[in-house]
C-alpha cells in the first residue's frame, strides 16, 4: 500500500464543514448506485434482507475506476454551481459506465430523457436491471448516457477528445478524467501536446486530471510506479503546472480527501480564470495550463479483503470484485455489508429519491454536466455553404480532358470559402499533409494554421488562431475532429490514404457510436465526419509502397451500411459537388478519396452535379454503344486514375474497332453497388442492370483492392461476368504509368480484357491484341529506361495514335 | 534561425583533430553520395561539367533528415571502432533512405550484397541510378538496404523496434535515431516508457536519440518549438538523463559541432558502460538511462537559400530543394555547386572508392552497423518446441463436447513448457490481456512479466526479468514483437481481436516488408508474426458493441497471399496443433482467433491434427449423410461459437430429420478456401468441389464478416449456393446466446436457413419450422427476462430436445 504523498502548497480549505458531507453524500449515492447497477435485479434500496435472487445471474462491469470519476463528478458539481462554469465531463475510463449513468440519475437528467427511470425505488430498480442486461444498457459509458460525449470502449482517446471540444468554445471547460491504464496508450501520450494548439481566447479550457489508481486488468500502471519527480517532471514536460493529491488510503476518512482536494480545484480553476482573464486582455501566448493528478485506491471503498485477499487498492477491484455474490452466502453477506455502508437510508427518501442535501450541490438546468448540449450535439447549426458551382472548373466537352489540374487543389479554394463563411465552426485537420494534399495554398489565403507554440521569422500560416489543425499524429488530428463534431461542430481530416489505417480502429469506435445514437431520440444529430483521402495509392511519387494501401475502403463497408458512405469523385467538379453532399450531411462517415496531383477534367460543372446525384452513370460521350441495343462490352471505372485508364481504354478501342459496343460507366458513389437491402443508396436491381447489363462482360477498373467490387456486387444478376482491376499489392517508388502497369491496371491490358471477355473478339482481332501488348512492352521498357512516363501521356490515347 | 544554445558539461575535447577531419570526411561523402541518389543520372562523380541531362527526370526522395543521419553515422562509426561495441542503427526518419544507402555503400556491405554497386565510378553511378528509379530501390529506408530493420516509411514504431531489437540482447547498443516529426506520434510518445521494461543485465541498451532539425513536410515541430527546460523535463519524466547537443546554426563549421558531439557521445556511452558494468555485479533497478537531444538545420549543408527563399533550416529542405535542377540553367549552377561544395575530389579516388582517410574510422566486419547481423535476421534458430501432444486434452469421441474448457488457457500450458525450453529467444507481448485471455496462470508457473518500475507487496508475477511483456499500449506490443521478430527471436501477440485494429497499419507495413524480403536472397528469414485474437467478437460479455469487431481478418487478408495465414482453431486440440504449427514458421503473420470462454471440446489430438494438416475437413460424426451420395445440404463452420451453432444445428437436424444428408464442414485455415491461383493454400478445384459439392446449397457459419467467405469463395463452382452467417454488426452488452441470435448465426437460424435452401424443405416440414422458430422466440424471451442463457445451453442440442 502506498502511504499519502506529499501535499502541494494549497492546504487552506476552501469549503466548510457542510459542503464536504454534501460532497461526501453525493460521493456515496453515486458509489451506491454504481454497485447496485452492477449487482442487483431486485431490491434496490436493500428494504428488505438481501437474498440470492435480488443478484444478478451475469456480473458485469467495471467497479475499479467508479469510485475516483464519481469523486470527480461531485467536486466538479460543487465547483460548477459556486462559478456557473459551463462544463463538460470527459470520461476516459469510460469502464466506469455505471457512476456515469449514477451521476445523470443524481442531476435529474437520467429521468429526463428516460422518463421510465424516474426518481423512485421503482425507477431505481429498473436503473440497476438495465445495465449490462439483454435489452438494457451497455456497461461503459456510451451514447445512452447524457453528458457523455466519448465512448468509454476503448482506450486512448479521452484528452484528444476533450480539446476538440474546446476548440471554438471559449466559455468551455472541459474536465478530461484520464485513467493511468490509458494513459500508456500512444494516443494519449501524444495527447498531451494538445496544449501547443489551443487558443486561450478563442478556445476553451482543458482540464486534464489525471487519476492514478494504480491499477489496470491485471498489472500496476507505469505512471503509478514512477518516482514522483519523474511524473511532476513529465507533467511540466508537457507543457503543465501540476497539482497532486493522493489521499484515501490506509483508511483515510475520505472528508479529509474532499477537504484537499477541494482546496486544490478552487486554486486550478482560479488559475484558470487568471488565464482567461489575461487572454481576454489580449496575451495569446501558451500558459502552463494546470492539471491535476489524483491518486487514489483502485476500488476505493469496496471491501479491503475477500477471501483473505486484499481487493481494495489492488487490480482485483478492477470488474466485479465479488464475482461470486449469488453463489455462496458468505458472499452475499459481503455485498450486503458492502453496499450499506454507503447508508442508503441517508441518501434516499422513502420513495427512493434522493434527499434535499444529497444533491443540494449539484447545479442546474444546462449547467448540469449530464444536461450541457456541448456534450449531446446540440450546438451544431447548418454550414453556411458557399456556392461550389462558383469554384468550378471550365470543361470543354469537345476537349474532355484537355486540361490538367489538381483536383484538391481547386476544392480548396472552395473550402477557402466555406471557412470565410463558418468563422467559428469550421475547422480542417490534417498530419502535416493539408499543403502536400493541395489544400494550400489557397486555404491560407482564408486562414492559417493554428499553434501556439514558438514562431520564427521563416514560419509561414502559423497563428495563435487558425481554422487549420496540423499535428504529426493521425491519431490526434482524428480524435480532436471527432471531439469538435461531438460537440456539435463541421469539420474535415485530410490525410494521406495509406495511413488513414492508423485510426482504423478510432474509425470504427465512431461509427459504432453514430450507430448505436440511431436509437437514441434525445440526442442531436452531429455533422458527418467527412475524410478526404489523398496523395493516395497510384500517386506515391515519392514514397512508395510503404505508402500504398487503399484497403481503408474495406474497413469503412464493414460498419454499418446507414452510417457509410464511400465516394471516388475523379475530377475536380465531380469532387466538389460531393464536398458539398458531405458538408450537408449529418450522423454519416463520409469516406473521399481523390488525387492531388495534375490531372485531366472531364466533366462541366452541371454534368458533374447530375452525375454525383446519380451517384452512377454511362458517360456515352466516351463510349461507342449503338442506340436501342445493348452493348457488346460495360467497361467501369471508380476512382480518378482507373476513370483516366477505362477512357483511355474506350478511346482505343473506339477507333480501333468501330463496331464494338462499349458501354463506359463511372461510379462515384461505391454504396451504389450494393442492392438496395444492404445499402440505402443502392441501386434497385433493374437499375443496376440497366446500366450494367445481366449478361455482358463487365471490365471493372478499380482505385481499391478489387475484392471490393465483388462484395458490393455479390448479389446483382451479372456478377458472373463481373472482372475487377485494382490494387494487387504490388509497388514501389516508379513511375506513375508504371504502377497501373504492375497492377494491370492500364489502359492496354483493360483494352486487352475487352478483347478476351467478349466472346470471339479476340479471336477475330490477332493482331491489334498483339498491337496492344506491344504497346505495353514499349511503355514499360520506356518507363524503366528514362524513369519517367512518356510525356504523351497527357493524351490518353497514348502512345497507340503515334 | 535558433542560435546555439548553452551546451551541457561536458565540453572537454574527446577526439583529435585528425579524428575530426575523418568523422567529417565520411559525413562530406554520405552526403555527397545521397544527393547523387536524389539527382543525378550519370557523371556521378563530377568529372565532367554538370548538363541537365544528367539530372534524373523526376527528383524524388528526401534531403531534409539525411545530413543528420550521416553524422551520427559518421560518429557512432567513430565510437565502435573505438569501444568494439557492437550496435544497430535505427533511422526513425527512414525517409533519409538515401543516407542509409549510402553508409552502407562507404562500410562496404553494400558492395558485398550487390556487387554490381561496387566502389568504382560505375558502381556510383548504378548506386544513383537506381534510387526511387523504375526496377531500382525505394526512397526509404527498407528491406534493400543492408544494416536496416526498420522501414522508414510510416512514422512512429522506431523506438518501439529499437527497445524489441534489444531485448535479450545483452551485449547490444542500439542506437535508435528519432525525428522531431515522428516524436509527435502517438506511438512515439509512450515508446519512451520501454525504459521501464528493459533490463540493465539480461538486456541490450537503447540509446534513443531525438533529432531536433525543426520541421516536417509544411511545418515546425512541436518538440523544436517548446522551451529547453520543457523539453529537458518532458524527457527526464520519461525517466532519462538527457544531454543535448545543438549546433550548425548561422554558418558554425561543422568541425566545432564535431567536437561537442564526439564529447557528449563519449560520456554517454561510458555512463552506459558504468550502467552495465553496475547491472553484471547484481544491480537491476532501473537506471536513468542516458539520452541524446542534438538540434541542427534541417536539410543541414544544402544551399541557405533558392531563388531568394531560405531553404536550409527550413521546411523548404524536407524533400528536393531543387525541384527544378533539371529544368534552369540557375538551378543546375546550384546544384552543381552544393555537390562539389563537399569536395568529391577528396573523398574518392580515381576509381571511384573513397580514399583510405575517408573510411578509416568505420568499424570492420560485423562491428559495421550494415553488417551487424541483428539488423538483418542473423540471429534466429528454430525454437525447441515441447510436444504439443502431451498438453493435449482427452475427448472421448462418444461424448464430443461435454467437457468444457477455456481452450486458450490449454495453450497457456504448452506456452508455458515453449518458455521452459526457450529462456532467452522468445517471448508473449500484451496489452495488459494475458491473464484475461486466460494464457495465465499457467504461463505464469514459468516465468513472469517483466518490469523494471515500482514493485509493491500485493504485486504478483512482476520480475526484473520475464518472459512477458504487458503494457497498455497494442502499438507498443506490436513493435516490441516486431522488433523482437526483425532481430532474429520468436514470439507472439496476445490481445482483445476487436482492439488489434489499432495496429492495423503497423500490420500492414510489417507484411510490406516480409513482402519485400522475399526478393532479397540475402536477408536472413525471420520468425513468423503470430497473433492470438482472444476476447473475440462473440464473447465480450464484460465490454459490449465497442468491443465487438472481427474485421482484422479482412484487412490482413488485402496483403499478399505469400504473407498472411488466418486460423479459426475450435477447441484446445486444434489451437495446439495450429500454434505449433504458427511457432514453426518463417516469414509469414499468422493470425489466430480462439475464445477463451469455457467451451465444449470436439476432436481427440490425432484427429485435430489431421484435421489442422488438412486445414478444412468433413467431420461424419456429426453430419447425416449416406455413403455414396451427395448430401442434401452442407453446413460449414469457421471459429468456435460458429463451430458449436452447426453442430447444434445438425444434431436438430439429425434428430428430427433423419433422412436428410446433411454434411458437416470445418475450416480452420480460412486460405483453404481461395483457389490454388490466389494462394498458396489454396484448395485444388477438384478438391474444394468434393467437400462443398458445386450445386447444393452450403449455409456457412463464420466468425467474422460474411463478406470475408463470400470473397474467398469467388472463384469456386458452387458460390451462389453459399448463403454465410456471420457478424452483422449487430452487438451490444449482452448474453453469448443473444449475441448469436442478434447476427442470425444461432443453431435455430442455421436449421431454418436449411429448411428454406435446400427445395421443398420448408414446405415439407412447416411444423418443424415453426417449432425452430418458436424455440429462437422462447431462447430470446428467456435470455432478455433472466440476463442468462438457459443453463442447458452446455448440451447443444438445447432445448429443442427437451
Amino acid at each position: 500500500m502506498r502511504a499519502p504523498v506529499d501535499q502541494p502548497t494549497i492546504d487552506q480549505p476552501t469549503i466548510d464543514r457542510t459542503t464536504i458531507d454534501r460532497i461526501d453524500a453525493w460521493w456515496r449515492a453515486a458509489n451506491y448506485l454504481s454497485i447496485g447497477q452492477i449487482y442487483l435485479l431486485a431490491n434496490p434500496l436493500l428494504r428488505e434482507p438481501l437474498t440470492r435472487d435480488h443478484v444478478k445471474p451475469r456480473l458485469l462491469g467495471h467497479w475499479g475506476t467508479t469510485p475516483g470519476l464519481n469523486f470527480l463528478y461531485a467536486h466538479l458539481n460543487r465547483a460548477i454551481q459556486q462559478r456557473k462554469q459551463s462544463t463538460v465531463y470527459i470520461a476516459g475510463p469510460g469502464h466506469g459506465g455505471p457512476g456515469m449513468v449514477a451521476n445523470a440519475w443524481l442531476d435529474g437528467t437520467y429521468s429526463e430523457v428516460y422518463p421510465d427511470i424516474d426518481r423512485s425505488e421503482a425507477g431505481i430498480g429498473r436503473l440497476f436491471r438495465q445495465f449490462s442486461f439483454p435489452g438494457g444498457i451497455p456497461s461503459h459509458a456510451s451514447p445512452d448516457t447524457p453528458g457523455s460525449m466519448h465512448e468509454g470502449g476503448e482506450l486512448g482517446y479521452a484528452l484528444s477528445h476533450a480539446y476538440g471540444a474546446a476548440f471554438d468554445n471559449p466559455d468551455l471547460l472541459v474536465a478530461c478524467v484520464i485513467g493511468d491504464g490509458e494513459a500508456e496508450t500512444g494516443p494519449l501520450a501524444t495527447a498531451w501536446h494538445g496544449n501547443k494548439f489551443l487558443n486561450p481566447r478563442q478556445d476553451g479550457v482543458v482540464l486534464p486530471i489525471l487519476h492514478l489508481n494504480g491499477y489496470k486488468i491485471a498489472n500496476p500502471t507505469v505512471l503509478a510506479r514512477i518516482p514522483e519527480d519523474e511524473l511532476l517532471a513529465l507533467m511540466r514536460g508537457y507543457g503543465h503546472e501540476p497539482f497532486l493529491v493522493s489521499g484515501g488510503f490506509d483508511g483515510e476518512d475520505p472528508k479529509a480527501v474532499h477537504a484537499r482536494f477541494a482546496a486544490v480545484l478552487d486554486e486550478v480553476l482560479d488559475r484558470i480564470a487568471a488565464i482567461k482573464a489575461a487572454a481576454a486582455a489580449g496575451d495569446e501566448s501558451r500558459p502552463n495550463w494546470p492539471m491535476i493528478i489524483l491518486r487514489t485506491p483502485k476500488g476505493w471503498t469496496c471491501p479491503a479483503e475477500i477471501d483473505g485477499k486484499p481487493v481494495e487498492n489492488t487490480w482485483r477491484a478492477h470488474q466485479v470484485p465479488l464475482a461470486s455474490a449469488r453463489d455462496t452466502e458468505a458472499h452475499l453477506r459481503v455485498l450486503d455489508d458492502w453496499m450499506r455502508s454507503y447508508r442508503p437510508e441517508e441518501l434516499f427518501d422513502e420513495s427512493g429519491a434522493p434527499f434535499p442535501e444529497v444533491i443540494a450541490l449539484a447545479p442546474e438546468g444546462e449547467l448540469r454536466m449530464s444536461a450541457n448540449p456541448v456534450a449531446n450535439g446540440g450546438l451544431r447549426r447548418d454550414l453556411s455553404l458557399p456556392d461550389f458551382r462558383q469554384t468550378a472548373v471550365e470543361v470543354d466537352p469537345a476537349a474532355r480532358g484537355a486540361l490538367q489540374l489538381e483536383s484538391t487543389a481547386v476544392l480548396g479554394h472552395w473550402l477557402a470559402d466555406v471557412i470565410r463563411h463558418n468563422p467559428a465552426d469550421f475547422r480542417i485537420f490534417g498530419p502535416d499533409e493539408t499543403a502536400s494534399n493541395r489544400l494550400a495554398p489557397a486555404i491560407y489565403e482564408a486562414t492559417a494554421k493554428q499553434w501556439n507554440a514558438e514562431v520564427v521569422s521563416v514560419d509561414e500560416n502559423l497563428a495563435p488562431t487558425g481554422r487549420v489543425m496540423e499535428v504529426l499524429s493521425e491519431h490526434q488530428c482524428q480524435g480532436w475532429l471527432e471531439g469538435y463534431l461531438l460537440s456539435g461542430r463541421h469539420g474535415l481530416f485530410n490525410t494521406y490514404e495509406a495511413f488513414v489505417h492508423i485510426v482504423d480502429s478510432m474509425f470504427n469506435q465512431h461509427a459504432k457510436w453514430l450507430e448505436a445514437c440511431r436509437r437514441i431520440p434525445w440526442r442531436q444529430p452531429i455533422a458527418s465526419l467527412n475524410y478526404l483521402l489523398s496523395s493516395h495509392v497510384w500517386r506515391q511519387d515519392h514514397n512508395g509502397f510503404s505508402h500504398q494501401d487503399p484497403g481503408f475502403l474495406d474497413v469503412a463497408v464493414n460498419k454499418s451500411a446507414e452510417i457509410v458512405r464511400v465516394y471516388l469523385p475523379f475530377d475536380a467538379n465531380t469532387l466538389l459537388s460531393t464536398y458539398d453532399h458531405c458538408l450537408r450531411s449529418v450522423d454519416y462517415v463520409n469516406v473521399v478519396a481523390a488525387g492531388k496531383q495534375p490531372a485531366p477534367q472531364w466533366l462541366t460543372m452541371d454534368e458533374a452535379i447530375e452525375h454525383c446525384t446519380r451517384g452512377v452513370g454511362v458517360f456515352p460521350w466516351a463510349g461507342s454503344e449503338v442506340e436501342g441495343r445493348e452493348p457488346d462490352v460495360v467497361l467501369a471505372a471508380a476512382g480518378d486514375v482507373p476513370t483516366l485508364e477505362v477512357l483511355a481504354a474506350a478511346a482505343i478501342l473506339r477507333e480501333r474497332l468501330p463496331t464494338l459496343a462499349v458501354r463506359v460507366v463511372n461510379v462515384v458513389d461505391l454504396m451504389r453497388l450494393q442492392s438496395e437491402d444492404q445499402h440505402p443508396h443502392g441501386l434497385p436491381d433493374a437499375e443496376y442492370d440497366a446500366i450494367f447489363t445481366t449478361d455482358k462482360p463487365v471490365i471493372f477498373a478499380f482505385h481499391g483492392y478489387p475484392a471490393l467490387i465483388h462484395r458490393l456486387t455479390y448479389k446483382r444478376a451479372g456478377h458472373d461476368q463481373l472482372h475487377v482491376h485494382g490494387f494487387q499489392e504490388r509497388g514501389t517508388t516508379t513511375t506513375p504509368f508504371d504502377m497501373v502497369m504492375l497492377n494491370d491496371l492500364d489502359r492496354y491490358r483493360l483494352a486487352i480484357a475487352v478483347l478476351d471477355r467478349v466472346p470471339g473478339l479476340a479471336a477475330a482481332n490477332p493482331e491489334f491484341r498483339q498491337e496492344l501488348e506491344d504497346a505495353r512492352t514499349r511503355a514499360r521498357d520506356y518507363t524503366r529506361e528514362h524513369g519517367e512516363d512518356i510525356p504523351e501521356v497527357a493524351d490518353w490515347r497514348w502512345p497507340v495514335r503515334s
